[in-house]
């Protein structure tokens, strides 16, 4: 490709009233270099990249033909969006972005207002925009709103339940479709031509809305009517009375499907539909990964690829000499095919992160034996208790701040019929820097108050091997295994599994006055502390317990630190309100034990993103934190004694 | 109608294998009886009445062709399934059903082996059958899995989850769509027997599974192509391709619509495709109330009707000369209308709720400002999240026990944005005869730890009223307000409504040594317990602030109690892990008050049915149990001090 020395349009386009000003046959050149700076910042500057590239030329259209931000843009997830946010302020703050005090991962109000709500978690943004269309339409407001949803998020129920609603209620709301999924049949031809020109032809339309309108003034068709006609459950009859599709049973006018890299069209589409009264659906085909072979090529490692060549698209991974310890992921995902070979009951399920939980290790030997079901975490709940119903014994991994989808399946589904299967909360605690909506603060403080959940978090590798061993051993009934996301501890082998104490502490040293008590791999951290401030002469008085188990807790462990020591820390990565230190606190309370007890874990706000580290610091939960707490407690303890 | 005397079926079928020596020309005449039977019981026993009527045929059909229990059955919700009780062993203690100890109100495999699963929340009967379909799968089990699901409960986002999984994996699933919505269009004639026809012959099907397993078996279609061709996003363009309907594009099979009251037929239709491979549907024309004409005629009264005459139908109700307190629905239906008089950014939404919630008040005032959404209770909120970004103040009104489907849209969608909208939790606590699926016990537990959320429980009527009305005041954020099934305490006559403090407890009495801290219209419980102990001259002793507030929860009362008084019992009606009792104990811990706090609320153990007033006397936070608590601290205390 030739590239002409022509002056460059993007340094002159700052927000969306700059690009309007272009003449749209310039837009496939600004494409062009939007695209070409995603690459070369991306490359440096990790973050979300192939779904990005797949929608340069939709979002350029969209902030060229909408009036934003008076036009509401709803992103679905929103890690298509940087495109989004280089066009509405934020290109030269770029490099910043995903970093500590830096632009955003996601969309954010908080942020930008052309960012019109939280984005983050897949299937919200028809429902959302669909708030926003009704609130439109009761104020009487000329705007227009468009929510921009991937084919891959199309497999949520939220999704679904708001496409339900869009066609029962008056709104003018745009849905976009952004398909890039591969395994689209693409023989739907000259049909499409058809429909699509039928559809989006003004004499057409207009015909339409008038027979509508004189039908409601005549009244043979009034509101309630209406309303009952499009309901969804009529779109069964719908279709089979020959309506065109799905989106048209639903009483959703369907478009498309169209090239989405195709700007100028692009643009001429959403103007002849912007429009249109009532809810539509434009779907577009596009490419994940769009303009870089590479990506293109390998869409899924290159949907966060981490840093790269922007020619060759060569990984560039940090060299080490040593041997690293493995990932939690990996050793759920390693371990999992190892149980899985010794008790043909297991099966794996995951709602859509076969390879964010490393359950493809597992996929791959075993395909028939592991259920990749979508994004739809309460269904993987569901049919996870379907399984465990009749005997299978399912481990079902969910990202722990998507698993607040699946609260009443677990209650409802799993624990009320104290079901044998595992619960495996992946990304648990501080995740970094997806930030706030990817979090796993509360599922500790909301789990433990279901009755007959076991809820475990392991110190390191070897005891999460344990623990899913223990899980799947006959009648163990509901677990809960949470861990973090990244490393471990230990040297990268497989340690040999043994049956776990279900409730059984582990004493990691003895001590007097202060007891430290740890749930999960900060443990390691907190050893660490203690360790360092064995110099200081501290290390006789500090006690560590490991408490491994939540639910049911160490009530014996819990009881000797009474008897010995005066004050208790406990650690844990978790909202502070409700998990550990809590269970730590009532069962003090409730059996008379006057020690006092310090709570560390994360702090009752919504923890912006950043480095884990970065944010362990900022949560008083690093090692530094740890040490300045103990020499807190020890140091009050010692001037009250005196 | 003339009835012939001759000899009674039913008394000799106890169970399912009796019923299948039965000839068929005689299931009319079960059906009839089964019919009477029902309709004498629940006038006098009331419970779940016209879901039930409307699948008398069906439920003969399927115990009469499949071979129960060792075939699977899944009622999604469980209200229409009291035909399927009194056929598995159950009719005798029918009149038991709902009481304390009796029948459970929904199917439970805790009471029988022909209950397969935990029923009670809507749309999970697909996904617990997809698991059990693929457990006989996995384990080469001959074993038919039936789920049975209304078409109500299509509008949840599970079942579409359940559903678009189920087109992914090997299953031979059969679902049947229980659809009595009266809205539906029924002109589809011709086609539908034309279609019907052609599926269920057999000629057809072994054509069509031949060609399948040729074309899998010559290499032209491996297993991998098949399951990416039928994914859902390919329903979309497999209807374009003008397969028949929603259900085919997502390559589950369908017939029907068929009579669901036509017993021989469905015998008929269910001999014919149980056989079948791969998931299919089959979806049947019910009446609701079928059978008995006064609910026939009006189903939403004889959803749950309590006790009415057999012969007219006419509702007997309980009479009373004094006028009764209203219930808090109704109190909340008639505000909501009140405020959105006055404040016309004020927006209703209900997840299929409108009666039950008494937001048919406003509906019917304001109908283009009440949406009910069906049964979707995480759109209903992401929903609201998207029309308060735009300024609206949505009331979205949800039991508590179904709002745990909406624990990611409340974190997420509104939390995280600090958006300003209510939500109301109705039915918190302990419900009653549903039992232990429809409690309210987890919400204060859950909702506690989560950043900026506002949430309230009102002593009475009128501060229901006035936190309705602070709630919808400009910036308030987001507001949690729960209250109870049932009967509040005041006359019934609404009081005029004012702003309250927001975070500011109320103190009913002073006191010294023990405090009462109650949330709730407990709090008037606790009231008369302290009014009766008065007698025994302790009233000086104790003292009692109503919170109202569990978050922000008032430090100032917090810190008044901690320096008057020795020991605190808190009260609500949630767990008691997590709630207000925690709340107040981790506050007294942080300021290192030491102040023995003692919980009282809902046990960490899944209640089950019976009457509130039963079942809040099990949980000892009855007036009785209240008195014995302060008593015991109280001795306690004495006994300490002396």
């Amino acid at each position: 490709m030739e590239e002409k020395k022509q002056q460059k349009l993007l340094p002159d386009i700052n927000f969306p009233a700059d690009l309007r000003k272009l003449p749209i046959e310039q837009l496939p050149r600004l494409c062009q270099e939007l695209r070409q700076t995603l690459i070369q910042e991306l490359s440096v500057h990790p973050g979300h990249f192939a779904s990005s590239l797949g929608v340069v030329e939709l979002t350029v259209a969209l902030h060229y033909v909408f009036n934003t931000p008076e036009d509401r843009l709803v992103w679905d997830v929103g890690h298509q969006a940087y495109v989004h946010k280089m066009l509405t302020g934020r290109r030269k703050q770029f490099h910043t972005n995903r970093q500590l005090g830096g632009l955003k991962p996601f969309p954010s109000p908080k942020e930008s207002e052309y960012d019109t709500c939280t984005c983050g978690h897949a299937s919200n943004a028809i429902g959302i925009a669909l708030g926003m269309a009704v609130a439109a339409h009761e104020e009487k407001k000329d705007r227009n709103v468009v929510a921009i949803i991937g084919d891959g998020s199309m497999s949520g129920g939220l999704a679904y339940e708001s496409l339900n609603n869009a066609s029962n209620c008056q709104n003018d709301l745009l849905i976009i479709l952004n398909d890039n999924n591969m395994s689209i049949d693409r023989s739907v031809g000259g049909m499409k031509n058809y429909l699509h020109q039928l559809h989006t032809g003004s004499t057409y339309n207009s015909i339409r809305q008038n027979i509508a309108r004189r039908m409601l003034k005549w009244g043979w068709l009034n509101e309630e009517k209406r309303k009952r006609i499009i309901r969804f459950n009529n779109s069964l009859k719908a279709v089979l009375n020959k309506q065109h599709n799905v989106f048209e049973g639903m009483s959703i006018r369907y478009f498309g499907p169209d090239d989405g890299h195709n700007v100028i069209q692009l643009v001429h589409t959403l103007h002849q539909i912007k429009e249109m009264k009532g809810p539509k659906l434009l779907h577009l085909h596009t490419t994940k990964g769009k303009g870089f072979l590479p990506a293109e090529t390998d869409p899924t490692t290159f949907h966060a690829p981490g840093k790269f060549s922007p020619e060759t698209g060569e990984q560039l991974k940090p060299q080490t000499s040593e041997p690293q310890p493995l990932r939690y992921q990996d050793v759920f995902g390693q371990t999992l095919l190892e149980l899985a070979r010794q008790n043909s009951k297991i099966i794996g399920v995951t709602p859509a992160m076969p390879t964010g939980c490393s359950m493809n290790i597992m996929q791959e030997a075993m395909p028939d034996r592991v259920f990749d079901v979508g994004i739809a975490e309460g269904h993987a709940v569901t049919f996870s208790a379907g399984m465990a119903i009749d005997g299978l014994m399912p481990f079902c991994n969910i990202y722990s701040s998507f698993a607040q989808r699946a609260y009443d399946n677990i209650i409802h589904d799993v624990a009320i019929s104290h079901l044998n299967l595992c619960l495996c909360f992946d990304r648990a605690g501080l995740v970094g820097e997806d930030g706030p909506t990817h979090h796993g603060f509360f599922d500790l403080a909301a789990l433990r108050p279901i009755p007959g959940l076991t809820i475990a978090s392991p110190l390191n590798e070897e005891e999460l091997r344990d623990m899913m061993y223990t899980a799947q051993l006959p009648q163990k009934g509901p677990f809960v295994i949470r861990y973090p996301r990244g490393r471990g501890v230990m040297p990268p082998h497989p340690t040999p599994m043994k049956e776990m104490a279900v409730g059984k502490a582990q004493k990691l040293r003895d001590g007097k006055d202060v007891a430290v008590l740890s749930l999960g791999p900060l443990g390691n951290t907190a050893a660490e502390a203690i360790s360092e401030l064995e110099s200081q002469g501290l290390a006789m008085h500090i006690a560590h317990w490991n408490m491994r188990w939540l639910c049911p807790i160490d009530e014996k462990a819990l009881e000797d630190v009474a008897d010995k020591c005066k004050t208790i820390i406990t650690l844990e990565d978790g909202t502070i309100e409700g998990g550990l230190g809590t269970a730590v606190l009532e069962w003090m309370n409730d059996h008379k034990k006057p020690v006092h007890v310090t709570r560390l874990g994360l702090p009752k706000t919504f923890v912006e993103h950043g480095a884990i580290e970065q944010l362990r610091h900022l949560c008083g939960i690093d090692k530094q934190g740890i040490k300045a707490t103990i020499q807190k407690e020890y140091t009050e303890l010692s001037t009250q004694s005196r």
